[in-house]
């Protein structure tokens, strides 16, 4: 243990911090704001939470904070507060079925934010004032600098924004992560500056986060592992998105409109977007670079087929296989991966500029290309937006993924009208279904509505999308039946499917 | 007229281009891509479209163009082809009524985008290419570049990817505006750097648009007015509303999430952008600068007041006594005036990087925050989302407008659902009517709601939405009765009012 403190923690004033995650949960008062490390879902704390949550079922007392985060993080975080009622307030991202119930419950005041906007938000003081940060490190240097673990998230603009710093050391993560973040923080304006990010493999900034040593308050160690889940194997629906993607991206490339080796892509989470990162292992492509937030399973299996050749996110989301790989090969791989906070990963300024290819995908998309990203049937929370906005809009391609149904094909993810709009027809350029691809640049909405239609939507909806669509006072710009455009909807909630 | 063209057209090489309009016009074949200059609306040719409109009329022949501009343009180009049937396809913004007409009864196909979008998807071949570019001038430089008048908009992408060009020289506005324009273009990704500017003052580029002189097949006198309208005189809600928002500013200034002299200030189109803008002349407020697209005759006045120390913009949208007052002062004007490409005075990265105050008219607003800027009853198009994204995602505080009632009252602006979104609730974070002001700044959209129905709602329609807010059902996340959710606006089609 004596080593192992000496060798994790390098400064020595620090050491009379160490205590136990419940000394330090301790700290945790009701009404806080609680501002922690970890993105979807990597390096998060863990100790500290699950202790909060003992105490709280121990001691039977009311404590409820506000939680943010970087985007989602695992059941040690989420579901353990949000189980013993802890959480009143969540921002920006989550994915954990009893933070997600109690959010749709209306028990958890849920902010769904882009990811982008966070660490802009707390800088410019319009949340709630953060009382305690809670990190992940995998060491603190000699001058006192903190070493996070496996993701990046908000963790530096929490730092310098809250009262007090609880810091998780966690051993579990080798000594040999570090170096492998680029810590960044734009100042506030009027004195912002170009984020000096040209190509995704730039590194701009520290491999530390610094900290006033005051702010520290505890140092927990711990050793609890990320809970990155495996993925299951990709289905054929799947492997059909990913096909045809990549159909559309060697077309591109055949009509000069991408160069030969793309542009840098991002993936967004999910079964689908593994499939197609899997999908252009096999792929012709080579020379790759990745500009996303998650490096998955699937981007390990690039850089090894040495199609990709740096990939820059604001996490390491590896299953305990995949993260088994990397730790075994940690020198290889690090020198290909950059982990960058999230106002970085998902700047509009640099997405833009490196002319990012996203790939996101979507829970339904409405005739005229309008996406919902975030809520079923218009009422349900999944997920969040995420970074799918920060990415969709300032891409140089966005495109959309979904199975053309769901729910056994009880649901048309094609829909006349999205029952809650995340990116509207302005954004998306392009949607993939098994079906086929509809690729909407220079469309007018009528125009989009035949492509998505004919080309995206399953042939049990197709022949009733077309009636909804090609009613005479459809024949305008963009035209609904007001008393209709949701009744597929209401129709599947009343009847449990979408058809008539 | 010999003088002028010597003292218009420095290089002797062009004249013999010059041309009549008709002459010009007749260069302009059925299915081309026509892309003019021009940008709400100022700085759009006008001699060479009227003369093809009066072609079409007088032959009777059947011609039909896609045609692109910066922003809306005037009665000259859109009026007139839309009245002889001459316009196929129409982006990226309008505010003709009869193009407006034309599109809503789905004669014309219009792609409404992002105004920061155009010239990149022109740029990367998303759309169809470019035949000729028109683009109105004030002069022809020695080297043979070209001087723009009155707006930039997307008129240095439009020559540099046309086949060939026409030139209006328009006579009408003072050789003096050169050096107020500052011309510069991104290269494409993987070749692009962060744009140069820091602060609104900022000159990163050229006075004049280079183009290869083969390219140039005419050039065309004139000296058509750019036909901008008066503003009406300030109605009392559009007071009250800009009373609110400055209200609004100096409570921000108060709590220090704003500097003294605010952040550089954007203003959307329209009579409550007006008022607010000359809301602030009479403000406490000092040392102001201006971030924008359109300069108005109300910015005039705050240069006048010293209130403005920069307006930076991609068009002077003077009526005809501002433009007077501008060209009776214009070296001290022109010391305060930038005019930027549409892709830097609405890029993403640079509106983000100055911390841009947006502050946008909605159609209508949900009561969770998402807005409506383009579609009425969500079915007829009036005029664009324009460049209002661009700015809403990327301000520091993102402000929408809107009088609580439309249409006499019969219409309540702050609606269950809206009709057609165009900017969604992650985006939207501050709403003003003439009722109050909503901050939605860190709320859960149930928190939404209520702030938005107590103190945006007209008092004619809050028990309304208070009651469709507070159905049990609606205690959760966000949550709507799907089949009620567009009922308002089903409501007002088939009766009249949106009242029960
Ligand atoms: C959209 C999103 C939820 C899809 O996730 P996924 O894992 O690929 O998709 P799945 O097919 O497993 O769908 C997830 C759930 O939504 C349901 N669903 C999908 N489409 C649906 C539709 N049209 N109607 C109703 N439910 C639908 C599925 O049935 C499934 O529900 P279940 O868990 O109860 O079975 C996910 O990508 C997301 O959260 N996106 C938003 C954030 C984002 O894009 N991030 C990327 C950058 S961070
Ligand atoms: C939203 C917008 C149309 C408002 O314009 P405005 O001149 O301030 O507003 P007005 O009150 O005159 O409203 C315009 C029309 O919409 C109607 N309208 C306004 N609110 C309405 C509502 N809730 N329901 C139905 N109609 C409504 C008005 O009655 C008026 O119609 P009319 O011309 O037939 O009388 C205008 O700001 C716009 O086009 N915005 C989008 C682009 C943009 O934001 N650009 C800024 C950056 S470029």
């Amino acid at each position: 243990m004596k080593t192992m403190i000496m060798e994790r923690i390098k400064n020595k004033d620090y050491h009379d911090k160490i205590m136990s995650a419940m000394e330090a949960a301790a700290l945790i008062k009701d009404g806080m704001t609680i501002a922690t490390s970890g993105f979807t879902p990597a390096g998060y704390p863990k100790a500290v939470p699950k202790a909060l949550a003992e105490r709280i079922k121990r001691e039977g007392i009311d404590l409820k904070i506000n939680l943010y985060t970087g985007a989602s993080v695992g059941d040690e975080l989420d579901g353990e507060l949000a189980r013993v009622g802890a959480i009143k307030k969540r921002l920006p991202y989550q994915t954990q079925s009893d933070c997600r119930n109690k959010i749709n419950c209306g028990e958890i005041d849920y902010i769904d934010m882009h990811l982008s906007h966070v660490s802009d938000f707390v800088r410019y003081g319009f949340l709630s004032k953060i009382d305690i940060a809670i990190v992940e490190a995998i060491a603190i240097t000699e001058e006192g600098y903190i070493i996070p673990s496996t993701s990046l998230g908000n963790t530096p603009a929490f730092i310098e924004n809250a009262e007090l710093v609880i810091i998780e050391i966690n051993t579990r993560h080798p000594k040999e992560l570090e170096g492998i973040h680029d810590v960044y923080q734009p100042l506030k304006p009027p004195n912002r500056i170009p984020i000096p990010v040209i190509t995704p493999k730039d590194r701009i900034g520290e491999t530390y986060i610094k900290v006033s040593p005051d702010k520290i308050k505890a140092i927990v160690i711990s050793d609890i592992p990320d809970s990155v889940k495996e993925f299951p194997e990709i289905d054929e629906i799947s492997q059909r998105m990913a096909d045809n993607l990549i159909d559309f991206l060697e077309n591109e490339v055949d009509n000069k409109r991408l160069p030969e080796n793309l542009l840098p892509l991002q993936s967004g989470v999910g079964a689908v977007a593994n499939a197609v990162l899997g999908g252009l292992v096999k792929s012709k492509f080579s020379g790759l670079s990745i500009y996303s937030e998650v490096i998955q399973d699937s981007v390990l299996d690039l850089i090894d087929s040495d199609k990709v050749n740096i990939a820059s996110g604001s996490s390491l989301t590896l299953s305990p296989k995949g993260l088994e790989r990397f730790y075994n090969n940690i020198a290889k791989y690090k020198d290909k991966i950059i982990l960058r906070p999230q106002e970085i990963s998902n700047s509009p300024e640099v997405i833009r500029r490196l002319g990012v290819i996203s790939m996101n995908t979507a829970i339904e998309v409405d005739i005229y290309g309008d996406v919902n990203s975030t809520n079923i049937m218009g009422t349900k929370m999944m997920n969040g937006i995420g970074g799918s906005g920060d990415f969709t809009r300032n891409a140089y391609i966005s495109i959309f993924t979904t199975p053309s149904t769901a729910k056994g094909g009880k649901i048309s993810s094609i829909v006349p009208l999205v029952s809650h709009c995340d990116h509207t027809e302005h954004d998306v350029q392009v949607v993939i279904t098994e079906q086929g691809v509809a690729d909407l640049r220079g469309l007018s909405p009528k125009e989009k509505a035949k492509v998505i239609i004919n080309n995206c939507a399953h042939p049990d909806y197709k022949d009733a999308l077309l009636e909804y669509y090609s009613n005479e006072m459809n024949q305008c710009h963009i035209s609904h039946k007001l008393n209709e455009a949701l009744s597929w909807h209401y129709r599947f909630l009343s009847t449990g499917t979408m058809k008539k």
